[in-house]
């Protein structure tokens, strides 16, 4: 307690990655595919705990493992009880918890496991889909303070009614995260395959970098556009509960010096996901998305009356349809309106009909469409004070001579609609004008 | 709660299979290992249930599953924290409990899975062999009146401190008698992969009868004696809280009629353990067991000291070296006797050298033994009222040309080591003399 209470002390300062502080580490299916990869993931967890900080640990079930539970419910009976599916699937993490354990014991650190009916971690008893309600963080606090590594089943909690829940998919990062809200700690460190999150995708731009930090704000976008490195839910509650993550690799070296991408005061060589306060210089742009396959579909003259874009939208959500981008210009003449939207190819023909058969609700005189579009953004939350970014986009897309087909804007994001075969060049050349591109490349 | 009280005043008979009665059921590995396995194992359930019967259902996990466990723990550090594995190897069960209660509601039986803490089976804290000290049946009770079908996770329950226990391998069987006393139910019946107890290996002796009952006193005999069908504890439990046990398997047709192998009222195509009392027609033998590979040691002119024998079998017993017959003569001199004893060939070397290396403690003039002896046992509770068991046994090996160089006897057993040669020879002699050969074959 007294230990603890001088490391608050001593300039526990919130960029300080060198300081003694509290950290939550997730580590990802990939990460714990083996036992001998559970042995490099605690290493990790090793090297934190002699540098004197403060660990728990939140483990996802080895690789392959609930795809595996999720086979056999559904051999079982497509029409599962989802309760019985969240205590079916909630066992691969409860696995990989033990094993973690007795690693890390054997590599001398305290450590026990932890499922989440034990912790407990409380959630509302929507099963297969579940929110965290509550953690009890009595236990974990404890054993932190009493040098000891707690390891904490991700991905599941345990419903009022007493039965184990799981969070859906990818919910260990939510787990971490809500774990780190609940002891106060310090950063969560989402160990995963990719050692951070990219300016863009490194496969398209070669010269893409990666980001030393980047705003919650900033990574909402960037996960929704496509960058699939963290869960949004589990970014979102950091963001809510301002916890700290960071995205690294755990095929790191775990014995190499702990050094940000760029050099700075980090401390961590992958990517801080942070508060925009812990910025100092915001890049205007932060990184460049993009999604293909993507179908415009526009609606012409719809009548332009109050509701009118509700029944086009809630018709498609009805059938399951995944509407993206949505585009309304004024109505020219006060009363029709055209309305042009996107979908993913492969929904594009179903939504087609959708709106053909709801002709008698929907009041419009043609409708036209096509596949093969794609879209591309640019992210950053220097746009808020920089006014321009837009036009300089379309000015830096027309010099490449590509054709804008929509615009969608919000605060730190622009997104263009453009055919499909103009994506990666796009993405290149808007990498370049924001100057992302890397230098010694 | 009022039907349950008809049903026990309509002439609860101990003996019927055929009126309603509360049954607790329990599937091992081989019976659950695959999703189609268990929707075998639940039709079972269902024709229980469609009887009127009040059904609860144990489970072991899928085979191979508990292996693949053990082998990650053992992987993860040889040197584990008892607690950590059962954490780990206890996930088994909780997948197999889940998919049998989804599989029976798709059958439309009302069911939920229980883990051992949600129960709860409260268990000591002997990690990895733990004993089960209470079960709360009020849960299940209440929800086996309502006509639901629990399905519980045997092998496992929670510790005073909250932690996930282990009964030790095989304690799925334990978990069944348990729960059938706890919930005070009729029968228990153990599916498994043979269909029921036999006179003796039908692989020795293919005129071998299935039995349709058989005394607790003669199954503990039978099971030691490597009759491998059921776990001897909970043969021991089912003893003590008079739990009728049935052995049967999981892969005969669940439709078939159920009729005793004998044609007789246990009104279940396997083999009934129940008490003495029940069996009314008691046979002076019920089987012939054979345990192979058996070496014989004796210590001559041992010094015929108090604490003699204590010494010897503490000093084997450190080394982990299991005894089994033991036959010591009075000392014909008064000071010195000959102590003889068997123990596995493979451990034969391994105990010569410790009671040589021992000899300065254990007085004794010459130590001598051979490997390669078998013991044939004779069991039955008819022995206790009739007397010259043994000497017609050995009447009927001699007749055989078998010479017996080892005698060991109990109330409902008497044991033989002869030559491993004529244990074939043996065993069906005294099948046939002990008139258990099948008729018709």
């Amino acid at each position: 307690m007294a230990a603890r209470e001088i490391k608050r002390t001593a300039g526990f300062g919130r960029s300080s990655g060198n300081k003694l502080a509290r950290i939550v580490v997730k580590f990802g299916g990939t990460s714990v595919a083996t036992v001998e990869r559970i042995r490099q993931a605690a290493r990790h967890v090793k090297r934190e705990v002699d540098a004197g900080h403060e660990v728990a640990v939140v483990v996802s079930a080895m690789s392959g493992k609930t795809n595996e539970l999720v086979g056999w419910v559904n051999e079982a009976s497509p029409l599962h009880d989802a309760r019985e599916y969240d205590a079916v699937v909630a066992s691969g993490e409860q696995v990989t918890a033990g094993l973690m354990a007795i690693v890390l014991s054997e590599m001398g650190i305290q450590s026990r496991s932890f499922a989440g009916w034990q912790v407990p971690i409380h959630t509302d008893d929507a099963h297969g889909a579940a929110r965290i309600t509550e953690i009890d963080p009595t236990e974990l606090d404890k054993r932190m303070k009493d040098g000891w590594v707690p390891v904490i089943t991700g991905f599941q909690g345990i419903s009022p009614h007493g039965r184990i829940t799981t969070l859906g998919r990818g919910g260990s990062d939510t787990s971490a995260v809500a774990v780190a809200a609940a002891v106060k700690a310090d950063r969560c460190d989402i160990y995963t395959d990719v050692d951070g999150v990219y300016t863009t995708d490194p496969r398209i731009v070669p010269k893409a970098q990666r980001l030393a930090r980047i705003s919650f704000e900033e990574m909402l976008e960037m996960a929704s556009l496509g960058a699939k490195v963290l869960m949004i839910r589990s970014v979102e509650m950091a963001m809510a509960y301002k916890v700290r993550l960071v995205v690294r690799s755990t095929f790191d070296d775990p014995d190499a010096p702990q050094v940000a991408p760029d050099g700075s005061d980090t401390g961590v060589p992958g990517t801080l996901v942070c508060d925009e306060d812990e910025i100092v210089e915001k890049q205007i742009v932060s990184g460049v998305t993009l999604a293909k396959a993507e179908a415009k579909i526009t609606l012409r003259d719809v009548k332009d009356n109050p509701g009118v874009a509700a029944a086009i939208f809630g018709t498609l959500a009805d059938q399951g349809i995944i509407v993206d981008m949505i585009v309304q210009n004024i109505a020219d003449d006060g009363a029709t309106t055209d309305i042009t939207f996107t979908v993913p190819d492969s929904e594009y023909d179903k939504a087609i009909k959708t709106l053909k058969d709801a002709g008698d609700r929907i009041e419009y005189a043609r409708i036209s469409g096509s596949k093969g579009g794609a879209k591309v953004s640019v992210v950053g939350v220097g746009m808020r004070s920089h006014a321009g970014v837009a036009s300089s986009m379309f000015k830096a897309l027309a010099d490449k001579g590509i054709n804008i087909q929509l615009i969608t804007t919000s605060e730190i994001k622009t997104s263009v609609l453009i055919d499909e075969q103009y994506a990666e060049l796009a993405v290149r050349a808007l990498h370049t004008y924001y100057g992302l591109d890397k230098k010694d490349v």
